[in-house]
């Protein structure tokens, strides 16, 4: 178990430039999470939660049962079977991971893989019908598909799904886990408003930036990474600390989830390209540039405050979001985000010592946050 | 304790007709809790929970607190302090009361009461949006005053409040409430997806409806009457009888509502006239009247199939409205409704013969039960 950054460490920048296909943060050195067979720790998540998963859907009452096996990808808008593109499925494989912190079987977090899952999707249904977004995973999303108060209501009915998965546990274990639950939720409420409010706003700070990550991303990760532990019997300590990790893995995720909303493959992200930047999102690389002070980021403050105003924005050309994104890079903002990738996947990985647990699972949680940090494009 | 009514017994009609301002579902017959101070057990309720539930709604972050605020009716549109119409508190009444079944004071039913009331608001919020409902209490509804986004977002909110405020009790009997009142929350949605599924069907059965009222209106009111027992330890057994008087409580009330949809006095109802047909509302007095048969029935039958595809609906006279409120009565669709309050209101105040408790809570419960079937137009 090692990390290679200490959080007060040299800030070296990312060595990754637009255009290229390596990943974008570098990866960390050679380690006995190297080992690790992530796809399989995954996969293992999967296959352990999804039924679960599925059987709790299944008692939603019509339609919302159909409604809601659209959004997961299980069937297509006319309701015939598909394929599902599940996505990555980290959460599930370290809250399965997270019960064996105590020894438990990887069952005993299959409740909590199934109620964070519930809760996520709750608010993926929510944001994208506030955020008006039509496409998730390359599929029109709920609301352009179902109607707006299908969302509305399917996530609701979600949400009180992932509580009633916990509670019917009937343990004091699940109460503390859904106690927890409910702190990441409304961690992730906060977050969305956060992230309303600053769309108005001109400015908005690093912190500010980092704080409203935390609350969408971070908060129910780190729910992931101990909900199996807490079913498991953990102390709160313990709990606290698998925490912290999820949290600190959140943000590192969230940094280079920043990073390829500018500069991902479009192939890859399923975006378009300059993503974040058409939507004129307040991202990491963004926030950290204006901050950084000199020429490029004064020219870039300029710039996004003539766009902010502009009736001509939806119109631009690749080569206006292009000189925008070079802007943001040479004013230091794409260099500082994959630092700060690399700061919380230290913070991230420091939070494991203090808890007692199994080399194996130690490895296990360190190779998935490797994964999660240095995910191609 | 007592109940005039069986509920095979005869079915006698509503003797309140249109245009009176008499109640429209007779009293029952004067009992020991006609000596009940129905006013002070509302008041009760509502200074026990008014000041835990604004402490509860002051943690929410920026705005939402704020919306919150204005919902519930404490400041108003432009943040100004407002009187804030609270509304008649019978659920917080029921909930302090219930604690007192167990033998502890009625404090320990307060978090509760504010759970309770948290998602009562939550779901508020959801439906009017929903629906499309633009006033509320005399105001503007959230989604008009601050949009769409914050309507849903201060729902949401204000569901995970619901559940922290209980769950941060840290005790078992949290751990219970909280089961119970996510299975009330479930209901809840299943009974506004019935609702809104409704709205696109030509016929509903009369069961299909007192389904749909059961899940959106008996489901929390009989949380509501059990959460402060099961708070102050009661066993499932008598949790479950309170929850019984509750949910038989909320059908009486509800039926009593759709007879004020219909025949309400504007002045005190705070909607229009003939409200619910001009909401085309399938309500209890019009499937009632339309599962009837005879003349007036198919008569019935065939105008609201053919206003089902008028496009003149909205510019129907006082007159037309009022025609078809006569059909309903004539078919007999009034008359049934107003014998379904009392069958619901005698139920109800049976299941209370299966709960040990003292005299005074018993006869509280069946004066809350009397106040809210016979309540003034």
């Amino acid at each position: 178990m090692l990390d290679q950054h200490s959080p007060e460490g040299p800030r070296t920048p990312g060595t990754a430039t637009r255009g290229e296909t390596v990943p974008t943060v570098p990866p960390p050195a050679s380690t006995a999470a190297d080992a690790v067979d992530v796809t399989a720790l995954l996969e293992r998540g999967r296959t352990l939660a999804t039924p679960v998963l599925r059987a709790a859907v299944d008692r939603l009452a019509p339609p919302m049962d159909t409604v809601a096996a659209y959004h997961f990808g299980w069937i297509d808008a006319a309701g015939n079977p598909a394929a599902g593109d599940g996505g990555k499925a980290v959460r599930p494989a370290l809250a399965v991971l997270s019960a064996e912190v105590t020894g438990a079987a990887p069952e005993v977090g299959v409740p909590g893989a199934v109620a964070v899952e519930l809760v996520h999707n709750f608010s993926l249904l929510h944001d994208d019908l506030m955020d008006g977004d039509e496409q998730r995973r390359h599929r029109d999303t709920v609301w352009k598909v179902h109607g707006p108060a299908q969302a509305i209501l399917v996530g609701d009915a979600l949400f009180a799904l992932g509580n009633e998965v916990l509670l019917e546990l009937g343990t004091v274990e699940a109460g503390r886990a859904t106690r927890r639950l409910t702190a990441a939720t409304r961690a992730l409420i906060d977050g969305q408003a956060q992230d309303i409010s600053y769309e108005h706003r001109d400015r908005v700070s690093v912190e500010e930036c980092l704080e409203m990550e935390g609350n969408k991303t971070g908060a129910l990760l780190a729910c992931a990474s101990s909900i199996g532990a807490v079913l498991g019997g953990a102390d709160d300590r313990t709990a606290d600390a698998l925490e912290r990790y999820g949290y600190h893995l959140g943000l590192a995720f969230q940094a280079v989830d920043d990073l390829l909303g500018i500069w991902g493959d479009p192939e890859s992200t399923g975006k378009q390209t300059w993503s974040d930047l058409r939507q004129r999102k307040k991202s990491l690389p963004v926030v950290a540039a204006l901050a950084a002070g000199g020429p490029a980021s004064e020219r870039l403050g300029e710039i996004l405050a003539a766009d902010a105003k502009s009736s001509d924005f939806a119109a631009f050309s690749e080569e206006e979001f292009a000189a925008r994104a070079a802007l943001i890079e040479e004013a230091g903002g794409r260099e500082w985000t994959a630092d700060e990738a690399r700061r919380q996947h230290t913070v991230a990985i420091e939070a494991l010592h203090a808890v007692d647990m199994p080399d194996r699972v130690r490895d296990a949680f360190t190779a998935l946050a490797d994964f999660v940090v240095v995910r191609k494009r």
